[in-house]
Parts: C-alpha cells; structure tokens; sequence
C-alpha cells in the first residue's frame, strides 16, 4: 500500500522537545516528503499541535515511532491517504 | 457503469481493525485507485469515519466485502459518482 | 436544445432500489455523461437524494423515467443548464 | 453595447410552463450562449427561479419577451454584465 | 494614472432609466472595457445598484457624469484600483 | 530590502482630497506599480480606506509622504510583504 | 532539514523597532526568500504582529535571533513546514 498523507494529533511538553526536532525527526522518516507541524493549543504545560505528513510509501509505524522518540506524544491519527494520488475529504451533504 | 467514486459512513472499534489495515483493503479491491479515510468521531467504544475511495470501475459489492472483512462496519453510503467524470455535488439554491 | 445539467431531488425506500440500481440507470439515460448521487438525509423509511446529471443533449423525459423505474421517485427538479457550455448559478447580492 | 450575462427573478405557475420550455425558449433567443435556472422557492401555487444567461450581444427585450411568452413571469432583473469580458461583482468591504 | 476599476455605489428610480441604459451609458465611456451592474436593494421608489466598471486608463469624470446622465445618481465611490495591473483588497487581519 | 507589499489605513476629509488624487499620488510614489483603496467607512466628517499597494522595492517612506501630501491621514501600516514574492498571511490554527 | 515556512507570533513596542526594520532584518537572515508581516492587534502599549517567513533551509535560530535583535519579542511558533514542498495545514474533520 502507498501511504501518500496522515494526520496526526500530537502533543509536547512546553520545553521540550522543540518543534524543530519533531520536525527533523519526521522530514527523516522512510518515504517522507514533507511535514507541517500547527500548533492547536498552548496550555500551561502543554502544546497541541496538527501534523501533516505527505510523501510516497510512508512508513507508518516507523513515522510513529520518530515521533515519540523525539519526546512527543501521538495522541491519534486523524486521516490516511493512500493510493495512486492524494483524495482529499469531501464533507457529507448530511 | 464506470463507478467512478463512492463515500461511506465506516465504524470501527477503538483497538481493532487500525485504519492502515482498513486502507490497505480499500486499496487492494477492485477499481480502487486512491481512498482517503478521515476520522469523523472518537468515542470510548468506537472511532466513526468518512471514506472518500476513487477508482475506475470501481466494483462496489467487492469493496463493502472488502472494508467488513476487516472488522470494521460500513454504516452507510453518502454519495456515488459514476460516468466519463468525477461531477461534483451542487448545492441546491433552495 | 442542448440539455447539459439537472439537479433532482429523488427519495427511495431504506431497502430498495440500491443507490448503484439508480446510479446505472441513469448513467445508461440517453444523453447522460455522468451522475452525482450524494444523500442528504436517512429516515426511518426513506432516504433523500440530491441527483445532479451532466451530459450532452441530456433526456430530460428519458431521465426522469428511468428514475422513476428503478422504484424511486423524482420529487422535483432544482436546477437545469442548457446551451453552448455550462453556466453556474450566481448567488443574488440582493 | 454587448450584453453578456443577465440575472433574472423568474416565477411560473408549478403546474405550466415546465423548467424545460423555459430553457428552450431562453436558448433559442437572440444572442443566448446558455442558461442556468435555479429554483429558489416551491410554494402550493408557484416557483420561484433565478435565471443566469449568459451569451454575446444578448437581445434583452427579446429575452424578456420569450421568457413571457412561455407563460412565466419576469419579476425583476439582478444583475447585467456588459463590454469585452464578463466582470464579475466584488462584494463591498463597507 | 491608469485607473483600471471603479466601483460605485448608484441608485436609480424604478422606472427610469432601465438597468440597460446605464450599461450602454457607462460601456461608451471612455477607457471602459466592461461593467458589471448588480441590484442590492429594491425599494418601493428606488433601486440601489453597485457598479463595478473595468478597463483601460478610465475617464473617472467621464463615467460619474455618464452615469448622471442617465438620469441615476452616484452615491459614493467604494473602490478604486490603479496602476499596471488590478489589485484586489485583501482583508485585514484585525 | 525588496519591500513588494503595503498595507495601510487611511482617513480622508469627506471633501478632499479626492480619492483619486490619493491613487495618483500613490501610483506615481518609486517603486510603486498598482495601488488598490476600498473604502471601508463613511461617517460624516470622514472617509476611512484600507490603502492595498504592490509593487518592486517600494520607497516606504516616499509612499508615506506621498499620502500625506494629499491631505490623507496614514492611521496605520497594517501589513508588509518583502523579498522574493509576495506571501499571503496565513491565518493560525489557534 | 529544508526549513521551508515558519509562522511567528511576535509582538513589539509601538514605538520602535518599525515594521520596515523588522521586515528587512527578517528578508536578511539565512535561507529566508519572503517574509508577510500582519498586524493583529494594536494596543496602546504594543503591536500585536503575525509573520509568516518562506525560503529554503531557513536557518531558524538566525531567525530568531535576529528578530530578537531589533527589539521585538518572539511569542511562539505556530507553524513549521519542512521538505520538498510546502504542506498546508489540513483543518480536522473532528
């Protein structure tokens, strides 16, 4: 199966790690092509963020694993794309 | 009929299937060119999501099979496109 | 005159016909190119469809029939474009 | 001038003139590239419709007569576009 | 300067003049290439128009006073665009 | 600094100057190639713009002279785009 | 990593450092091709400021740092995007 894009809920600590580790852990990732990494919330001890992978043949697990190596937490993963291009989510009608 | 894309309303339960098993299915039936899997709702029991599969001919019994063979269940079917081309859904005016 | 777009508002029964049974016959009415079938709503008895067709020289009585045979029923028609190309529908600033 | 794209507030009895005849007779009318009718309103006696028509050196009073002549009604005209190219209106920032 | 857009906020009577003669008036002023007339209010003695006119180094004068001519009245100025090429306003972020 | 972007909110007298002194004055500032000014409110004293100004290394403060000049007031810089190409603000997440 | 885009909270003093110094300190720093500096909010004391910043292996501590150095304060980073290309942030169905 090509993995082409996932969406991940992930959330760190204010300190540490810092956005750019996660994203130098993720850009490194098997069969990633790029990462964009919002941050959702700011709380006292926490941050929120959203991240978009895309690229050919991700990894998954390994894309898992980067993460929550760098310190991070993957709370869930929110959308998978996979196939012979990128099919965005068109919102039902009901 | 060139069934040319589908959407279904697809439940899973929180453990199992995970949705990379469930993309994997979608993928390898029949037609199926690319699907997207978005997560709709998370409960305690089950997570809720909408599948957007697009294909060529896509054979649309082999593909219901296919997404309950995973353990997950398809709950509904929120839009069909058949023909030459992908026609978008208008909006009614009323 | 070059039929080129109808939107239908079409109700069928929970059980029968199958979206795909209306997605072929209509795809199959002469003129037809491709067919949108999206749900709007799901009650306890029926299911509510929004139809948008798009083609050439579109059937207009053809199409309705073939709605109409399948067991579902054609409750009105919200939008018809015809001549050279397709025009969209521009909201009022009124 | 060159008129190019007309809007039009339509009403027609629900029973006559069919959607059909009334893009048939927009059509056919001098300077008409193509028509889009949107239905706006169905109430017990009438619907109402929103006319987009679009073409070059559209005959207006011609227009207004062949819509009439079908037996629908021309309540008000919403918009006009005129010149080499159709503009469309920018909504006021005030 | 070369004044490329203006949009103008004009109100006319209901009978007179007909939405038609302004556009003829303001297509044959100089440096207009195309005008977009849409109707905002329809009151019981007046409409209330915006008028979006593009083209080539436009006379400003010219127009208000083609406009007048007509028998309508331009309200206020809305928009002004200059230069090589249209800019379009881009909404403040405050 | 390649400055290719300017943002800014502008107050006018309601008499003068007239807006397309404002655009003139603007237009001819160094560096300037197209200037957009929407009105945004109209009290009775005054006329408050949002003054949108493209261009290649745009002379900042010229443009600011050249407003004021005018009789215009520069209430404020509300945006300023450098470099390369002009980049679009990207509205946050949070 | 290929830092492609960061977004910035920053907030400064009214008084100084200006826009322009910030813009032209930021177009400066390594790897940086464009910069869009939008203004959000504007207290007596402060200027609420969001900067959004492209290039190619954009050095982010140079970055910081010299924002730093005009007398401006980083808040947070809301968003980075590494890569081949620049990945928009995809809002959650959830």
């Amino acid at each position: 199966m090509n993995l082409r894009r996932v969406m991940l809920d992930v959330d760190k600590a204010r300190a540490r790690p810092d956005m750019i580790e996660i994203a130098a852990a993720i850009e490194a990732s098997p069969g990633v092509q790029a990462v964009n990494i919002t941050v959702k919330e700011i709380d006292v001890e926490t941050v929120g963020m959203e991240v978009t992978v895309v690229g050919e043949h991700i990894d998954y697990d390994a894309l898992i694993t980067a993460i929550n190596d760098t310190g991070a937490v993957v709370h869930s993963t929110d959308e998978m794309v996979a196939g012979t291009h990128i099919v965005e989510h068109v919102p039902r009608a009901r």
